[in-house]
């Protein structure tokens, strides 16, 4: 229904693609060329008219890039991909390199001769990536060039339009704050940050501040664009009028100026030219706009987007919408839950069976609510056995497995509706568990119940929270390799900033953030474990018998969690009446919304641990 | 014995001084001067003679600064000082100022003019702080001007001489790898971070890499110089001639060119003519080294002092010693328990009468182990009562207070003995304590257990370890104000960096570092709570039926913690059985030095908690 599970290609005569850019290359007296994964929005999904790295290489993973040289050329891609980058990519015309070890400037470095100009389109790359790279070209007399015009447009002629989905608005009753009461929150900041105007470059950025969604991307709502916020006077929002119905039109240009995105840079040039000060996201910014502020003389002042904190701090509406997808969620997982533990250790269903399941249930669900599903909000990650082990798996009809009694299937799959975004992972038992799958499903879950039980003062960051996921793994020689948690959109992304519960996260969870609570366990070749929730920072408040206001989780997320993998013997009092009063909450939010088997499934799914 | 107990005193003329400070200040043409309270050494502590803060104003706090302008004049002092700055500064000609939330650059920023001149010393503020000024000062079209002469020691003219202790070595036997071989580790560094010098300006640093010692400031048994390391060839050590022996010289001399400290910026000069690149911790060396070597055309390589990770990376030489130097303590500190057991809460006792017992014990607990006390390694920190609550608190005549039946004594303390040094804080219950206290004290125990039994895999940072000691209390809505966590020398500084657990505790802890254990709960006005041992970070280890090795902690310091403040209900049985198994342990090591009453003490203090 919405995903799609063909088995990537290796269709095109890639070797052909190289040496047309080569010749390309060789004429424009370039020594070099970097194609990033990136499109000018830098968001985690392109459209397929984006996609350079994947034209020019094979390659179709969500992260990655590729440089070429005269006489080698080299495609960079993480952890996640190294199998599938060898089964994509031709290693005859581009060496597999990691993206992480050594990324593009690192590799490099040994390879520049002095007076060699590297190419790049300032358009994909920002400006803090620009600045890597530049600092090694310099350093070996060489020169990183931005060109006007991208070298892989001018070969790809057969690239596919751009997307033109229509715009639509977010109403104020969903929003909870209007677009005019969210501009002018926005000019506050830039006052106090002293800044005349802002380049807003991501597009859930500007989605949040003018209340607007779209579809120009698979499963991120959002509408490809730019926009200017000025701290005195109207913002500008640049975006190809074809979107735009004129009901939308008309509502926009109350509080802002449309022009096409062709128009941002003579604008920008304008600005610059009048000496104002811009913010611009350095992370996220594409490095053209940066530079031609600059040219123009204009004052750039590096800084955060000035809308991810205030998005990220969801008002009680978007809250309250959040709280009522997930009992809409909850109930299509149950429905699907019910199916599984009917049909799942039967021995007939498939990977793809299962998730085509769970999306039907997804969309009876969202039709019987009266808020249809819109859009998954990631491609299900539908691991049996050892795919389960894959923490990004992806299937598709070449690596469909079937569930198989005596294995653990994980599922990992969200919804975007109008009213909230989901984002939740269980991991269930096909047939009997064995002892060890037992243990350490019950040990991710203590980690699970600490996270979702925690108290802690304002200013504690997400780094120190993500201990608590991980406490009781470590105490027996476990862990896990990916974060505990990020920050989840109202109907947006399903990965938000800017703050994530991982070693990395630098940043304090704040009230009204929502979050994911997501430790997991992955045996190699076996078995992969994961039980996700999302949770929203409660406010400061007073604990009985303590001095200070703490803040706190509320789970959101609503779904049986799977009684026959929790070893109780290992719980705490505590961690099991956490579990008995999740079950019974879940109980008595989603019981209204189902009937026959699956209520009876629920009912059952959700007795208390001792029972 | 080693303690000064003299009450903070306001004896001198503070406004003369100014007067005659502004008086300098205006024939030199300077709009101002910013007064640090570190001397050129960077150290925690300072000698008498660089005690020009407090000279100037009065304040004799560990750390501060004043900056005196011609009609105005500030002292900066942080949060544990901002009762002691209004007793010992005149506020009609000092104004106190938060150091943290209003330092001299921010308070400046709004007092400068176009023109001014502000002075100040290159040798007493790192490059680091001198930028923060420059910054602030030329936004303002002003200029923060280096003084050849500091103004102060121009117009202080009894000052006291710079310390000259005798420099002693410290063998091969206890420093477990001799200089020699700490040198070619050290050249091989900057041979890695391709540098052709780096300045050594930490005090410990020099202490550690030349296994040398001093006595120049109190409680760390440093020697108050600086070195030069060269990637190729021999280093040179700057210091005052008069504080070597012959035969320390002539040892030296074998591995190093031994300068007076006057010579260092001629050197600098030299090596900056000759282009080398030079390592420089922008936050530790004074302003002056790096700008005499910018000056002759050096190349500046900013980064850390290349000894910090090597000397906090203990080797089993010095973990040995330091074990050994905490049975010495454990005994000390057992026969100090002994004697406050039986009279502590007889009415008689004071803060300090208790403190310089401790004292005696150590110093008899030294002579009988044949490694005497050589200083204790800071300032006790005595506190009864509500005085247990103030974090920082050093008790003076002044401040004297009777340790009193219902209340918690708090007493954290330490040793420096040739082998190693101690740091331990425990809270003893004078006669019956109440049932919050217990309370309490049972949920610091809980973050106690929790670091001392963590296993945690390799690049776990401080911060995410700082959570382990706070989870039980923020659960309750409790917390302290300090980190759980500092490292700790060889008989050098007893806080050393460069890891900490805390929340800014960005670095990770490696094997063989020894850190500090110290979670607390303290109610102001009412009574305070720190329980704290040290602990030696473990190599990586399997641990069984897991799958990832994991580093964790070793206890290594050996006294009874207080069972009458332990409600035991509060506990689990693993937490239980830690407490148990360290109290046989403290029995088992410490009963072959204490005999009768002490001994008594010992075995009855040391019981299982459910005996």
């Amino acid at each position: 229904m919405f995903q799609n599970f063909d088995a990537p290609s290796r269709a095109h005569p890639i070797t052909d693609r190289l040496v047309a850019l080569r010749a390309h290359l060789a004429r424009a007296g370039l020594a070099g060329f970097v194609v990033p994964h990136a499109d000018e929005y830098q968001g985690e999904y392109i459209p397929a008219s984006a996609e350079r790295l994947a034209w020019l290489t094979g390659f179709t993973g969500s992260a990655g890039a590729a440089v070429v040289l005269a006489k080698e050329a080299a495609v960079f891609v993480d952890g996640r991909y190294t199998l599938q980058v060898r089964d994509q990519v031709d290693v005859a015309d581009f060496t597999p390199e990691d993206l992480i070890a050594a990324p593009p400037h690192t590799w490099l470095k040994g390879r520049l001769k002095a007076g060699d100009r590297i190419g790049y389109d300032p358009r994909l790359m920002t400006l803090a990536e620009v600045r890597r790279l530049e600092t090694v070209c310099n350093a070996a007399g060489a020169a990183f060039v931005a060109l006007d015009e991208n070298p892989i447009d001018a070969i790809w002629h057969d690239r596919p339009a751009a997307p033109l989905f229509q715009v639509m608005q977010q109403p104020d009753e969903l929003a909870g704050e209007s677009a005019d009461a969210k501009i002018a929150r926005l000019q506050a900041i830039l006052a106090d940050k002293d800044v005349d105007a802002a380049i807003l470059a991501q597009s859930d950025s500007i989605a949040w501040t003018f209340n607007i969604r779209g579809a120009d991307v698979p499963h991120n709502p959002v509408v490809l664009s730019y926009a200017l916020l000025r701290r005195d006077g109207r913002p500008t929002l640049y975006v190809d009028g074809r979107k735009l119905s004129n009901s939308i039109r008309d509502d926009l240009a109350k509080r802002a100026d449309i022009k096409e995105e062709r128009a941002f840079l003579a604008d920008l040039t304008a600005l610059g030219k009048s000496g104002a000060k811009v913010l611009v996201d350095p992370q996220t910014t594409p490095a053209l706009f940066a530079q031609t502020l600059v040219a123009a003389n204009g004052v750039l002042v590096e800084g955060a987007d000035p809308v991810v904190l205030p998005k990220a701090r969801k008002n009680a509406v978007e809250l309250d919408g959040t709280r009522r997808a997930h009992r809409r969620d909850g109930v299509a997982m149950t429905r699907f839950l019910a199916w599984l533990d009917a049909n799942g250790a039967k021995g007939t269903e498939t990977e793809i069976s299962v998730a085509k399941k769970l999306e039907t249930c997804r969309a009876e669900a969202g039709e019987a609510d009266g808020s249809p599903l819109l859009e998954i909000s990631f491609d299900t990650i539908s691991g049996a056995g050892s795919d389960g082990a894959i923490v990004h798996y992806r299937v598709t009809e070449a690596t469909d497995r079937k569930l198989e009694p005596g294995t653990l299937y994980l599922v990992d799959s969200g919804a975007q509706y109008r009213d909230g975004t989901t984002d939740i992972t269980r991991t269930i038992a096909i047939g009997k568990p064995s002892a060890e799958m037992r243990d350490r499903f019950t040990r991710v879950l203590k980690g699970h119940i600490a996270l979702a039980t925690a108290r802690f003062p304002r200013g504690t960051t997400g780094a120190q929270l993500d201990t608590l996921a991980r406490h009781a793994l470590w105490q027996a020689g476990l862990d896990f390799d990916h974060g505990a948690g990020h920050g989840v959109g109202v109907f947006l992304s399903v990965h938000e900033g800017p703050v994530r519960i991982s070693k990395a996260g630098h940043l304090p969870p704040e009230p009204g953030m929502i979050l994911s609570n997501e430790p997991g366990y992955y045996k190699t070749g076996a078995y992969g474990i994961r039980i996700e929730n999302l949770i929203v920072v409660t406010p400061p408040a007073p604990i009985e018998g303590g001095d200070r206001e703490m803040l706190g989780f509320e789970t959101i997320t609503l779904a049986p969690i799977d009684r026959n993998l929790i070893d109780t013997a290992l719980l705490t009092p505590a961690e099991r009446a956490w579990m008995d009063a999740y079950h019974a909450r879940v109980r008595e939010a989603l019981a209204p919304g189902l009937q026959g088997v699956d209520l009876q499934f629920l009912i059952q799914a959700t007795q208390p641990l001792d029972a």
